[in-house]
């Protein structure tokens, strides 16, 4: 007996028949969508009219479990909505410093060789609300819900940069969408010819329209903006673009005066899902408390977990396999005791980062803020110091600083 | 220079505007569809109206990549439909032989120790056409389409009935559904203890309404029909409780006159992909063939490939990371000469078996058929021999036995 004592004894036999035990159920639809008891499992919407402004759609974390997100739930950051491209019509051209330019339709593209591979993508922003005075009680889904994973396949940039041929000076290239505001971000060549993909599928199907279809750069671990959606052209270059969010949205002034500019992995960082804000606790006993941690700087090497803010900790069991630059569910059972306790997680990533303190990641790059949820309003990025819940005597959670 | 050749030479910088570059685009949703342009990225239907019988919805392989089936296109097989079941007032129940019968809430079974881990789940009649003496002209989605991968995550029923505690006397648990047929399977304890589990989450989100929302049993690798979806009761047993499917459908006469009953492996097996029939190759150079393989012994070992109907074979590579009893994608590289070719795969698994002939598979279990696609038509299961895909001089490809 291993006494999680969460269940009832029953006489089974005498289960009442619930009405759909009793009448023949729904027809199975050519595309399967969640049960409408689910429908708090969305994504939250800051612009859900498409208005003339950006687009957040954020992970319900909280909501989820495993080790990736599901397409339907994939977090979105949309400056001008999500174009509906004709994939025939679509042309990804490779231009600028290249012995030969070249254009690639999507079936071309289908033909080459391809690759799979599991890849967080989470904006420079994400978790900006921790930058704040007073801990904004909020959700998971709100604080870090600008964060997603998913299985992306697709095909190699190095394999196509090869067939274009690099000419030496090239430095950078530009990548940039096809979206109406022809997003751009400047990508060095290394990361380039290391690990950057240009996906064309996600979680096996092809790509979710505001995930970029039919085609967007990976740039495993990397500010999501520059994972450019929707990728039209990538110009190879001696210098940077200087567009748009490289010198202004994602280039914040630091409190040692310099710009953090230029600055793309998104560091070791992990938050606890269950339990979370929104999920009470029924009572004293048993618990798992788990959680999703991840790098840009490989596969994460430990979770600790602490259940008294700090005072002590347990070392949470990684979900199997443990890959790079990709979520990592990490687990530690609990037994609660019906008093108050504060919940924490903390990540070591195979590089050997860990998480900073909350102290020293403003310090370093951030100006606190008052309370506000809109990351659009914390110019501060990159937050990957800890989050803290605190376990009330009513089993609600709440968040704190400790 | 890789030699592909399969993009234009262009001057990049002209590349003219479509309509979707020079407008807003949509507003992102709650929860995510594909592009309209995905319209046949979907699932076919046997039954699209849910009338009183069986549905068959099949997975598009020949328009997925990667290493696992996202949830909407997910394959299902239900005999009445998909009961829409109140998470609230769904209870498991455990009982028969067992010291102390249970009864579980979906919010208690949320507290107990939880994994995740990928899991192909295959209909023992999937590929049933194979067995007709006519190679039936159709899709892999038709052929093979009763087979999907997702990640699974759940309790191991290993910890619920350690809990409960069995009787010594049990050799046996029923596994019953909450659909109003009340479908059920017997299941040895041995795999009940081994790695059973009641999958909550798949893919991330709560399971679909037709993968058995809001829980289902999973035995990985065990034929599909066992993992009773809608799962409401196990029963612990000294025998097995002979149900419908336990001794009719999935229990054939074999051509040794025996029934074909408890054996539950679905056993080693592959398929090209791509190409496949549907997808026309566009003129001779180089494409990439990759498929999907899997075994409910473990893992994949090896796939080999030819492209000239078994004369000469080539080994493909495996996308790592290979998991055990899931999908693995093989890709390898081939360059059509234009000419007649007939593309085969051949997996090993990690226990040593390989994939029959087509003659072994149907002299051992079946008997062949006339040329029909619905799976019901072939009392003939479990076909895990090859599927042959010829390329026609226009690119056409077709099925062929050989």
């Amino acid at each position: 007996m291993t006494g999680y004592t969460l269940s009832d004894s029953v006489a089974a036999q005498q289960l009442a028949d619930d009405a759909w035990s009793t009448r023949a159920g729904a027809a199975i639809p050519e595309y399967g969508v969640p049960s409408s008891f689910e429908k708090s499992a969305s994504r939250t919407l800051s612009n859900p009219k498409g208005e003339p402004r950006t687009q957040h759609a954020r992970t319900p974390h909280h909501l989820l479990n495993g080790t990736f997100t599901p397409n339907g739930l994939h977090f979105v950051i949309s400056h001008s909505g999500a174009p509906d491209i004709d994939p025939a019509k679509h042309r990804l051209v490779i231009h600028g410093l290249v012995k030969k330019p070249l254009a690639f339709t999507l079936d071309a593209l289908g033909r080459y060789p391809t690759v799979s591979r599991m890849a967080f993508v989470e904006c420079g922003g994400n978790s900006a609300p921790l930058f704040s005075n007073e801990p904004v009680q909020a959700t998971a889904q709100a604080l870090h819900g600008l964060v997603s994973c998913a299985e992306w396949t697709g095909v190699m940039l190095s394999t196509l940069l090869e067939e274009a041929g690099i000419d030496p000076k090239a430095k950078w290239l530009i990548a940039e969408g096809a979206d109406s505001l022809a997003l751009s971000r400047s990508v060095p060549v290394a990361k380039a010819l290391d690990d950057a993909m240009i996906a064309l599928y996600q979680n096996g199907e092809r790509l979710m329209p505001g995930n970029g279809y039919p085609m967007r750069l990976l740039l495993p671990g990397w500010e999501g903006n520059m994972n450019v959606k929707w990728l039209r052209r990538i110009q190879l270059t001696e210098m940077p673009g200087m567009s748009y969010y490289e010198t202004r949205t994602y280039a914040p002034i630091l409190p040692n005066g310099k710009a953090y500019q230029f600055y793309f992995l998104q560091e070791v960082k992990s938050f606890i899902t269950h339990p979370s804000p929104g999920l009470t606790l029924k009572g004293p006993g048993f618990y798992e408390v788990s959680g999703i941690a991840y790098s840009a700087s490989g596969r994460i090497a430990k979770v600790m977990v602490t259940a008294d803010g700090g005072k002590t900790w347990a070392q949470a069991a990684l979900q199997e396999p443990v890959l790079s630059k990709a979520f990592t569910r990490f687990r530690v059972p609990w037994r609660w005791d019906g008093g108050p306790a504060i919940l924490q997680s903390r990540a070591w990533d195979e590089a050997g980062n860990v998480q900073p303190t909350r102290a020293e990641v403003i310090a370093q790059r951030g100006t606190t803020r008052a309370a506000v949820t809109n990351a659009a309003a914390f110019p501060s990025q990159h937050y990957n110091g800890p989050t803290s819940w605190a376990i009330e005597r009513t089993g609600e959670v709440k968040h704190v600083y400790a």
